[in-house]
């Protein structure tokens, strides 16, 4: 399918090309051309002529409106959607042991599979369009994702309680080995706290013999660094990274609580950083270090952490976070400026996902990219793209999300070949049956 | 004009009142009706039976959607649209005196009538009925608001730059005391800092005549608070307290920096406080100690500021942000619950900006009311509302804007009788005349 933008603002996210005026062709589900305009006043709502060598399937006025790279949530557990709003307001120890583990071990194949599709269409809504996802019975979560036409990620999960070394290098070769255009796989496990050493060592060759990095819950919380340090007499990630998990790099998710020497392993291993800050609040872990990160060249990603501590899937409340947290904290407003959040909610989150085939908008690329409406009171007046759309958009803004060259939301409908309601309805009946006890 | 609304869930904000099925019924502008529906399964789409005996001018199927109190915004200023995202990333003295001071002395009548056109767009699309409005002027903001049908609160904004006492009487007769439906006025000046002991002598005189409260910025920043220390030996909230300001209560804006006593002062003289925590981040001011605000019995309204500093207008932003960062600080996520939360966006504000009329949905109350969208996937499944919409909600939640009974935003489309494309023009045209000195 050839597909044509047209009358767009466009915003490739390479590193310092400002936003231009101009066309995007796309083949195949891949981006082949972007035309830059040749006069900076093109008329918003004129049709351009067309080249008549150039035959269309659909052609796409964007009307002046902004196209940029879909967001990337480089971190999530989808499928927990049945949680949101369940547990809310409660300690972390309660709401992890009293009601999230007993829910969860609850789940059926097919409950991931609806409640994971649950996520997808709420990513879509955000303009996010691939997430890094860790959670359990990953074949069902492929299939939602395949199904709704949306890149899925997935991330090791196992530890102490689920999964084996056996089944992790199966999911390798079946999602980053096979030809799935939607989905790839990264080595990972749930975190220091859950796993054995054994078990960590085990993943370490595994990761060792296929050169991959690895990806893991890290140094959340302030209990659960003093916990390693009693246990091992040093930090997660220094226990980590002495048991040879990050010879090929890696990621932390979350990464909030440091210490000097964390950072150097980090730079030194090439091991990235997720951050996830509505969560980070709401469970009251902290504050990551974001400024420092970036001071030390560390890459930042964000996520948004799964539906059970956030609660939403929203990419533009995760950017104004990340800013204006690491403002307050430093008192400094000058402290983690709009165009490096950006960079992390796109770029970065591309690279700490593997995702070098969608990272930027280039010839080559994957056409995953958004549209964001600029003729809403909030983006007006147009006077800083960029910055309006770190520190002013929402999801009312998300025009059109485009995934492999497909327009699966535009203009507020899913265009995804199914029932958003059916969705809905099987998400209220699972809930209500582990929740609830009903059926 | 008579509505009807029904098929809807409806949270009235009455205290402890839980989310019902029923109808609302509006009469000139005001709620004379809420039925409670009388089974519980009602079926979202089927539309009861007329009662013969009502005629309906309009009537609105509210499809299982809920119906609530719209949200009151208690501090901003908004013409200061016109400054959004012209002067991010900055230190707050540079920010203040080198952009936008100079920015705003070039502003006429004209374009306070225009910009704030484009702010009161925004806040419908955030479901906001009504704005506490600090900013000169007034005779234009007043216009548009009125030309717009919405609810504005003005607020004295007097100080050595600007304003006399003559014209804050005037304007108190003005909006307070005629027949103006959607207008109203609150005594109130700029800040401390840059008002003299004259003036503000006077406007405790003033106030104490009709018997007002006095709204005021206050203990904003650290370096403000020091230097009313240094100069008077008192923090600004006890020294304007011996001026006799808070004499008929009162309210403060921003109230981040304060010690034991002053929150003494605030529960004795029956004192308020506007937290505006997206603005605090963003100009690295601090966190508001909302949690022992709450503590002490101490009403906590929310307001967005202006969007020079935010840079947005959403009260779901806000509304996260003021229990997430409470969580974070007390490290305890059981602080500031959802509950909590939602009165102060809706009940505190109409506290605070002296609106009565319109704080709940009850018989005798202005219909000033917001449907929000169930039927997304950042509300499903349907578990807790009214965490769902503290926790989850964005501006695409918003399916209906209604202030005064009349529904001016609806399906994501205004319904203001002119072009919003016209509002957007006007706004850049401005932006460019005064930012970039073209015309």
């Amino acid at each position: 399918m050839r597909t044509r933008i047209y009358n767009a603002r466009i915003l490739t996210m390479e590193e310092k090309r400002p936003v231009f005026k101009g066309e995007i062709y796309i083949d195949g589900g891949k981006i082949f051309r972007i035309k830059e305009a040749k006069t900076e006043k093109s008329e918003r709502t004129e049709k351009p002529a067309l080249n008549e060598e150039e035959k269309w399937d659909e052609e796409i006025d964007a009307e002046g409106n902004l196209i940029m790279p879909g967001f990337k949530n480089a971190h999530t557990h989808s499928a927990m959607t049945f949680l949101r709003s369940y547990a809310d307001d409660m300690k972390l120890q309660e709401w992890l042991f009293d009601k999230v583990f007993p829910a969860e071990a609850k789940l059926t194949s097919d409950d991931v599979y609806h409640l994971t599709k649950l996520a997808i269409l709420e990513y879509l809504t955000s303009g996010i369009t691939a997430a890094f996802d860790m959670y359990k019975l990953k074949q069902d979560s492929a299939k939602a994702a395949e199904e709704l036409g949306f890149r899925m990620v997935f991330c090791g999960d196992i530890n102490d309680f689920g999964g084996t070394l056996e089944e992790m290098e199966q999911d390798y070769f079946r999602y980053q080995c096979e030809e799935t255009p939607l989905l790839s796989y990264q080595f990972g496990f749930h975190a220091e706290y859950t796993t054995s050493r054994n078990l960590m060592e085990g993943i370490a060759q595994l990761a060792g013999k296929y050169k991959k990095p690895v990806y893991v819950h890290c140094s959340e919380t302030k209990r659960e660094v003093e916990e390693c340090r009693e246990k091992t007499g040093m930090t997660p990630i220094a226990y980590m990274d002495s048991l040879g998990l990050f010879e090929n790099g890696g990621g932390l998710f979350h990464g909030v609580h440091l210490d000097e020497a964390d950072f150097d392993i980090m730079k030194k291993k090439k091991i990235c950083v997720v951050t996830n800050p509505a969560s980070n609040l709401k469970l009251a872990s902290g504050i990551a270090p974001v400024k420092t990160y970036l001071e030390k060249g560390i890459p930042v990603a964000i996520g948004t952490d799964g539906p059970a501590s956030n609660n939403c899937l929203d990419m533009f409340k995760e950017m104004f976070l990340v800013t204006g947290l690491q403002k307050v904290v430093h008192n400094d407003p000058e402290a983690v400026p709009a165009a490096d959040v950006l960079k992390m909610a796109t770029v970065n989150g591309a690279y700490a996902m593997g995702l070098d085939n969608c990272d930027i908008l280039a010839e080559g690329k994957y056409a995953d990219l958004i549209m964001i409406d600029l003729m809403q009171p909030n983006m007006q007046p147009i006077q800083n793209i960029e910055k309006n759309v770190v520190y002013s958009a929402s999801k009312l803004n998300v025009k059109m999300t485009m995934i492999n060259g497909r327009a699966v939301y535009q203009n507020g409908k899913f265009k995804i070949g199914e029932s958003v309601e059916d969705i809905y309805e099987n998400a209220n009946r699972i809930a209500e049956r582990i929740l609830d006890g009903k059926e």
